[in-house]
Formats: structure tokens, C-alpha cells, sequence
């Protein structure tokens, strides 16, 4: 219980002090072993149900008041299968007579229903029952091994959560109002904890490698998201000074938001636009607020991904025209469908894929299923004719590619002014993320009107390493010489043809990449809304001609951490 | 049954005629209905039962003959799950009580048999039971079904192998002396398949898209491995037309075995070295009767692949030993340990990754189980005496990847130095697969004695295509100006150091790729053993200078089909 100090990468900004709570899967791994004491197994097997029981029904109640009695109403399967008497013969049954141990009976029982459940493809009502019953299982084996679940959603009082790593599902269960901070065993600036808690606008500390072996559940916590530091029960004078800094970390926002109608501007008065890259049209009002130059990045899977089936023209519509019109004359970009890869959707079929990254995703699919390209393409140039809007093919990979995309959008573009409807003045990109379109820059750049650097993938592609995978993810670096050299081909490239140059990849918003982007002359800067004007007081203090010089220094260094010491050198 | 022409890619030389053998797995697919026919369901199961037993005891007699009685035993182990009371009795009952189909029935005891052994984890003879399971299941499914399984293992007479694709375990079970061709629907010049087909020296024609929608069994089918064309039921005059074109590349195999001996030299005599691509010692008869100039990738994985736990040092050192003996003073390149993306050790347990072509392999493992790579380093160091040993670490991303394997590397050579071993004079090197490296080239040429480019897994990150992936395998392009463009700035590096550029991807031996390598200078050109006099042949008939201005050309090209176009113009 001593006070401990852990170093980890700041993944977001402020500084938070509460109580730890373990978002950690405690070890349900058992003995296979034959056992003798048939009874004694039978006891332990029906006191972990009547312990899984009250669990359910107090994790029910709670889900009442937060969630109303529909959303509750999950919970109510859960005890039915707590209580099933053939489910719990089966299991009792594999102890008298195979001599199971409790924990392997269970298991081995609700296998089979579980499989059977997920064989049964046309009934998808009986295939969610499977997800229930391995959540009642994994309840009954905790208690069966005397360990504790973890419960996201009991908790009701200010915490720092702290994690191997955060999924998209842990997050969606957590009470934004209580969680104060995550503290992570791994992960970088760019993984899912860290884009989470930039959203949250909560203070993050990933990668310390030991979070969760040190801190246990309830003790003091300090999260340092400005210097990448966790103080596990600070003392005293310690928790003052963080108190202080926290101070002056608000006052230091405070100032920022002064900036909100500023422009963006480097020290010896060049502009480069800040925008925001958005998830759905709630996201706008973020934008509005931190002073947005623009949108650089609308991902427009909300509209696929939320749905049962293939949106229509109309809703996608709605959707670009809310976002156009709102923004009034600033440019929003808006990037055609990237599904596949990750991201799947209920309603498209593909083939199960070894290496989703490098497989059917994004443009690869637009191009091969037309009829939800072209209706996507419909939509948007409808909603052109209502703001500034700009569209952008993911995943280009061939001028072949590019071609054929295009193609397709000036048929879609004649086709409605066929038939009398108004289109706006749009402007055609593409990301560049697959390494073979930096190396060719020069080429693209003749074929669009503006190219937009997606630095996640296009590092990730570079390097040979997915950043979501924890073995590798010290090879996602974004300050690695070859990172910088495609980058800054690419923004020479698109000047050389007057083309309009921009990111919208995390880098985007990184204090350390900024000051190089700026020296390198990139067009837009398109970042999470928050991010936004923390970028603009930084180019206040950026002089461009001396960012250039820095840049040609950045090329020439060898690794990742000889750019950032470069950096710091210089600017900080 | 009547003639059709079919158009793939042009895979592996040669032109053969033989019976169509289809290697296609049937549709197993059936109703999950609940029936109420339940005599006639279990009447129809016996059946199947009873055709699947003839079915193997057929296959174990030949196997007998083909492979020995120990080899055919396991096919004892298939009769006796097919008489196994208790799992037939489960069968029926399931078949009585809850009226599933025979179908049905019969998948779901198996599979819970499958899931059974599959978690015994502890005993791999259990474990190895269940693809047993797995493997009697389908046969009996497919005598429910009313379909065919293929049966390679049968085959007693001259066929082209008719598939959708060839995977490793297809072709291990094919009786060499039968196979005379290949027609596949998918692949390309890398694909497996076309690998194969080379290594065995027979013809194929893969990616036709629709082979096995076309070609029965048993028809007569033409593989012209030369110009990429499949022909269905010839007429006779083309019969007599193809077997004079058979006739002709016979005769040119006999020219280029002339050249066995000759330099590998251009026609303005410029010589570059012509070596094989091996991946066990018994490959290294080929490289001997094809003139090999050396070793280029000598692949350490057998070494660890065909075992069950980490290969000692002295066994890798007579492996090693072996190798750069025998080839007296030719340069032998060995790669350390390319473990991981698709290959599987069963002694290393690896955490499964959503992309493993982008994840824990080769270097990446080696710098974090030193000691497996001390191992290996020690073993290729005492190897080092009896030959030309020059040593490749793969998969390099970083220059701090590099400099820690170097220094791995010399702590070992110091410590057998003082352990009073001879050690030879050894060249350390990368290879170039990662983008990031080919755009770092200049830096890395500086801290390695020669770099060698992997074309495949270059091409792959480059593109962010999986080959194996058919939905994407269109972009595998070898000769995108982006591909070229990274190649020449490896040569050049590598130049402007002093240092040799090597390849040992498939597009050193590529014929449409071979000349632009030869206008870039490239040093080394690494292939598979049958290739090389092909490649040798082709030298002589190209000028160093004229090449060079096509590479000039090439490299500003827009697509793959126009660099194609160019050579075609220029060379053939």
C-alpha cells in the first residue's frame, strides 16, 4: 500500500487524483482434473449460483434506474438461465457420473449450449442467447474460483480507471460521470483508452507496462496526463503540488478557449486551417465550440454502421446536408465509406479474412458493390449544392483505383443534373494511407484536388505493425524518419501541383508532429474538436522558416526518438 | 463436354496434357429441419457409415503400398471412430428424441467430441484426436449428402490438378509421379500454386476464375504454362499443335542447360550473380545441376518447423555446416528465424493477432527471445568456418531494430572468439520487406554489408494487400512505378555505400522484372533453383545501358499494366 510512482506515455491532457477501480479480468482458468468429492462439488457449484444470482439481481436493479426497466430486461434472461433445472441437471449429472470438477462441468455444459445456440443461423434471437449464457457462465466460474468481476456499471462515486487496455465495449459500459481517468498497462497516444479520454477530455496515462500487477482496487490515485505519470498513494505535499497543477492546467484551458475565434496562425503569421475530424453530425457542436476552421474528417460509417441495412440516399442525405449547412461556408470533408478492415456490418457478408488490415475494406469494396457507392455519391452531391463539400476515397491504393472512383462520381454527378437537380462546386481527394500513394505523390497529385495523410494506417502500413496489436506497438511511430520523409513528399507533391495538402490522422493534433507539419507547410490540420485550440496556441509560437530548418534535420536522423529530442530542442 | 478455352495467369512453364482431376472441396452445407422420418434418417446414416468405412479401408491399402504400415495407421484410427458404438448410439438419440436430420445429428456429436479433445490441452494425443473426428465426419457427410470428396491419394494415373486454389496440405498429398499440371480459378505468379508448380517443374496456368465452374473430372484438359492458356477437350489439331510447342520448350530447356556453367553476364558483359531461394539442405541438388552463382536466401525456418522443440545449436550447425560446404566458396545468405505472420511453431505459444502478416515475427521475436537467438547466431558463427556465410536478419523496421541485433551478433562471435572457436570472415545483413526500410535505405546501407529486398512481403505492406487474399489480390503488382521506386532507391543506397543489393523475392526470377533489375544494377538476383538458367538465358539478350533507360522510363509510369507494356516493347 505504499506510495509507488509510474511512468507511461501521456495520452491526455490534466491531471486527476480519486480512488482506483481494476477494469480487469481476473484469471478463470481451472483444474481439468477427475475429482472424488461428488458432493462437496454439487455444494460448491449451487452456492456460486445463488452468489451469481444476487450479483444479477443487483447489477438488474441498478440498470433500472440508470437505464429504465427495457434495458433492464437483459438481466431478467440472465437469471432464467441461473435458474434453468435442466441446465443445472446436465451440470450435476457430469459430476456424479464423469466425476467433473464443478468448474469443468459447468464449462463443458454451457459449451454446448452455447455452440448450439450460435449453429442455429436463422433464428437470431437464439444466437444472442449464447452471449448470455457465457456471461452467466463467467459469473458462476468467478465465484466457483473466489475471485471478483470487475462491474463497470456499479460503479457510483468518482474513480481512476485502471486497465490492461480499454476496449470500445468496456468504455460504452462506464458511467462518464464517475470515471476521472484511466491509467493503462499498454497502448500509445493513438490507441483506443487514449482517443477515449481526449474525447472524455479526461486525463490518460498508457503504457506503463505495470499498472494493474501494482495498483489495486481502492487506493489514491494521481493521474499526470501532461507528463505521462500515475502516483499510486501520493503523499501529502504531493497531492498539493498536483493540486496546483491541475490549477494551472485550467487556467491554461481557459486561455486557450480565448483563441476560439482566433485565427490560426503561426508566429510570423502563415495560416493553416484547424479542423476537426467527427464521427456523426452530434459531434458538430464540439467543433463549433473550439473554433473550428472546418471538418477534415467526417467518417461516414455512423450512417452504415448503426444500421440494419443499407442506408438510403435520403437519410445519407439528411445527414451530409445537416453537417454542410451548419459549417456555412467552411470546408467539410467528407470520406466515403471505409468499412471492412475492423469494421464490420451486420448486413455485408465477407469472407473471414487472415489479415483484415491488408484485406477487402474501404474504396476496395466501393468499387466492387457500385450500387452503395454510387448511392452514397448521390447523397453527397445533393448535399453540395447546401455548403462547401469536399470528397475524399479512402484506401486508394492504384491511379487505377482513383480512376475508376472518379468515374463513378462524374456518371452519379451528371446523371442528377439530368435530371434537374442542383449539385455544388465539389472538391475530389483522396487519403493517402497505403504507402504506394505517398511513394507516388507526384502522380496522384495531377488527379485530385486535395490529398488528406490518414497517419494511423499509413504508419501502421509503413512500419509492417498494427498498433492494436500490444507485441508490436513500439513500432508505431509516428516521429520515424520514414514516416516524415513520405509525409513531407506527399505535401511537396500536392504543392507542386497547387494542391491542397492535409492530415487527419492523430498526428494531426500531436504537440511534437505539429511544429514538423508546420515546417513541412501542410495545408490542414484536422484533429479530434478537442485538441483544436491547444494546436492553434501552439502555432502562435511556431516561426516557419525555422520549423523548415528543422524539418530538413528531422529527415536526416535515424530514429523516432532523435526526431523527438530534435523537436524538444527547439520548440519546447 | 465440348472444347472451351480458358485465360489465367501464365504460372509455371511448360505445356502438359492429361485427364482433369478435380481437387474441389463438394458443398457440405445441409438443413438444420427438424425431420419426422427418424427410421429412414438413421437408415440413411448407417449407410453412410458403411460406405465411409469401404471408403477408408480403400485409401488405407493404398497407402500401405505408397507409404509403409506405420504411415497408414492412422487411417486404424479412423475405422475405429466410425465403429464406435457409444458415438453412433449419441446419433441416433439425437436423431429419435430431438428429430434432427442424420446430417445434423451426426455434426453435433462430433463437434462436441472435436470441442472435448480440442481442450485438452495437456494431452496432444487427445488433441490430435479431434481432426481424426473432424476428418471421418466430412467423409460421412458426404455420402449423406450424395457428393464426392477429392482423394488425392488415389490418384494412379497422369492428371492436371484442377482447384480453386492449392493449399500446402493439397499438394503434400499428391503423388508426384501423377501430377502433370495445374489449373487453378485463383493466385497469381506468387500464389502457392505457382510456387509449387515451378519448384516441381510442371506447368500451371492459375486465376482463370472459373476452372472448376467449367472442368469436369475426367476430361482432357491442355495447360500451356507458357502463355497462360487452359484448354478443354482440344480438337485434334490442337493436340498436335501443343504437343509441338511442348516439343520446342523441351528442346529450349536442353539450350538453357548448356548454360550451366556459363557467367551470368549481360549482353555488354556485366556480370550480376545468379542464386537460389533454398529452404532445407536437400534443395541444394537443384541449385548444383541449375549453376547456381550462390545461396541467396537460405530459409532457417525448416530448422524449427520440423521439430517439437527449439533446434539445438549443434543441429543447426550441421545444417548450416552442411550447406556453405558444399557450396565451397559461393556466397550462402541465411536468414534467422522467420517465425510468426503465417507460420506456427507448436512449441512457441503466441497470443492470436487480428493480422499476423503485420504483427510478432522473425526479428521481432528474436530480439525478445534472445536466447533462442543467441542459439541460432552461435550455430551460423561456427558455421562460418567452412565456407561463405553471409547472415540476413528479416523483417528489420527500425535502425534500432538493427543495431540491437548487431549487437546481439557480436556478443556471441566475441564469446565463441574467447571460447577459442574459429569463426570466418561473415557479412551481416537485412532484408528489405518493411516500407519503412526502402525508405530509409540510405541510412541502413551505412550499417550493413548488403541489403536484400523481399519482394512479396514489400509488395504486400507497400500496397496494404494481402496476396493471399483473393478479394485483394489484384493488388499485388510487382511492377507499379511504387514497387520500382522503392527497388531503385534500395540499389542506389546500397551504391552510394559500397554495399551489395541483393533480391530474393519471386520478382528476381520474374521475366518481365528481370530487366528493369538488371537497368538498376541490382547485384544479386535470388530465385527458385528451376529458374535460374532461364534467368541466365535472358541476360545475354539485354543491354545494361538500354535498361537503364528504361528503368527511367518505368519508374515514371502510372500503373502496372503500363510498365508491362513497356518491357514487352522494349525487351520481347
Amino acid at each position: 500500500m505504499a506510495r509507488q510512482v509510474l511512468k507511461g506515455i501521456a495520452a491526455s491532457d490534466g491531471i486527476a487524483i480519486a480512488e482506483s477501480y481494476r477494469l480487469v479480468e481476473p484469471d478463470l482458468s481451472y483444474s481439468n482434473a477427475p475429482i472424488t468429492d461428488v458432493n462437496a462439488q454439487i455444494t460448491r457449484l449451487s452456492s456460486a449460483i445463488v452468489a451469481a444470482k444476487a450479483d444479477v439481481a443487483r447489477i438488474k436493479q441498478r440498470a433500472i434506474q440508470t437505464m429504465g426497466a427495457d434495458e433492464a430486461a437483459v438481466f431478467d434472461a440472465h437469471l432464467e438461465i441461473l435458474s434453468d433445472p435442466e441446465l443445472i441437471r446436465q451440470i450435476v449429472k457430469l459430476i456424479r457420473d464423469q466425476h467433473f470438477g464443478a468448474e469443468a462441468a459447468l464449462k463443458q455444459v454451457t459449451d454446448q449450449y452455447v455452440d448450439l445456440f450460435e449453429n442455429m443461423q436463422d433464428n437470431p434471437y437464439m444466437q444472442g442467447r449464447s452471449s448470455d449464457i457465457r456471461d452467466v457462465t463467467k459469473r458462476v466460474l468467478a465465484h466457483l474460483l473466489g475471485v471478483t468481476l470487475p462491474n463497470p456499471a456499479m460503479i457510483d462515486h468518482e474513480v481512476i480507471i485502471v486497465a490492461h487496455d480499454l476496449t470500445p465495449s468496456d468504455t460504452a459500459q462506464l458511467d462518464r460521470r464517475y470515471v476521472k481517468g484511466f491509467i493503462t498497462d499498454v497502448g500509445g497516444r493513438t490507441s483506443h483508452s487514449a482517443i477515449m479520454a481526449r474525447t472524455l477530455e479526461i486525463p490518460a496515462v498508457v503504457g506503463t507496462q505495470s499498472a494493474t500487477a501494482i495498483i489495486e482496487n481502492g487506493q489514491t490515485i494521481m493521474v499526470d496526463g501532461l507528463h505521462g505519470t500515475g502516483l499510486v498513494e501520493p503523499t501529502a505535499s504531493e497531492m498539493t503540488k498536483y493540486q496546483q497543477a491541475e490549477q494551472q492546467f485550467r487556467q491554461q484551458k481557459i486561455e486557450w478557449k480565448r483563441l476560439k475565434d482566433a485565427p490560426s496562425e503561426t508566429q510570423d503569421g502563415i495560416t493553416h486551417l484547424i479542423a476537426a475530424n467527427i464521427g456523426t453530425p452530434q459531434d458538430l457542436q464540439a467543433v463549433l465550440d473550439n473554433g473550428g476552421d472546418g471538418i477534415g474528417l467526417f467518417r461516414s460509417e455512423f450512417l452504415y454502421m448503426d444500421a440494419t441495412d443499407w442506408p438510403t440516399e435520403d437519410d445519407q442525405f439528411a445527414a451530409y446536408q445537416s453537417v454542410v449547412a451548419k459549417m456555412v461556408e467552411k470546408p467539410v470533408v467528407v470520406r466515403t465509406m471505409d468499412i471492412g478492415g475492423d469494421k464490420k456490418l451486420p448486413y455485408l457478408k465477407l469472407p473471414d479474412e487472415m489479415n483484415p488490415f491488408m484485406g477487402f475494406r474501404a474504396i476496395r469494396i466501393s468499387l466492387q458493390r457500385t450500387e452503395v457507392f454510387r448511392t452514397q455519391l448521390r447523397a453527397l452531391l445533393r448535399a453540395s449544392a447546401f455548403g462547401n463539400l469536399w470528397i475524399m476515397f479512402p484506401m486508394i491504393a492504384t491511379l487505377a483505383e482513383l480512376r475508376a472512383a472518379k468515374a463513378v462520381y462524374y456518371e452519379e454527378r451528371q446523371r442528377l443534373i439530368d435530371e434537374g437537380q442542383t449539385v455544388g462546386e465539389v472538391k475530389l481527394g483522396m487519403m493517402v494511407e497505403v504507402p504506394a500513394t505517398a511513394v507516388m505523390a507526384d502522380q496522384f497529385a495531377k488527379e485530385v484536388d486535395f490529398m488528406s495523410i490518414g497517419t494511423n494506417d499509413l504508419i501502421g502500413y509503413t512500419m509492417a505493425a498494427d498498433r492494436t496489436n500490444e507485441q508490436v506497438s513500439y513500432l508505431y511511430q509516428p516521429y520515424n524518419p520514414a514516416i516524415l520523409r513520405l509525409i513531407k513528399q506527399v505535401i511537396d507533391a500536392c504543392h507542386h501541383e497547387g494542391k491542397v495538402a492535409a492530415m487527419c490522422g492523430e498526428m494531426a493534433g500531436d504537440q511534437i508532429a505539429v511544429p514538423l507539419l508546420v515546417g513541412m507547410g501542410l495545408d490542414e490540420f484536422s484533429m479530434s474538436a478537442t485538441s483544436m485550440l491547444k494546436t492553434r496556441a501552439l502555432f502562435r509560437r511556431l516561426d516557419s522558416q525555422k520549423m523548415a530548418r528543422l524539418v530538413d534535420r528531422a529527415i536526416q536522423a535515424q530514429t523516432n526518438e532523435e526526431v523527438v529530442q530534435l523537436v524538444d530542442d527547439v520548440v519546447f
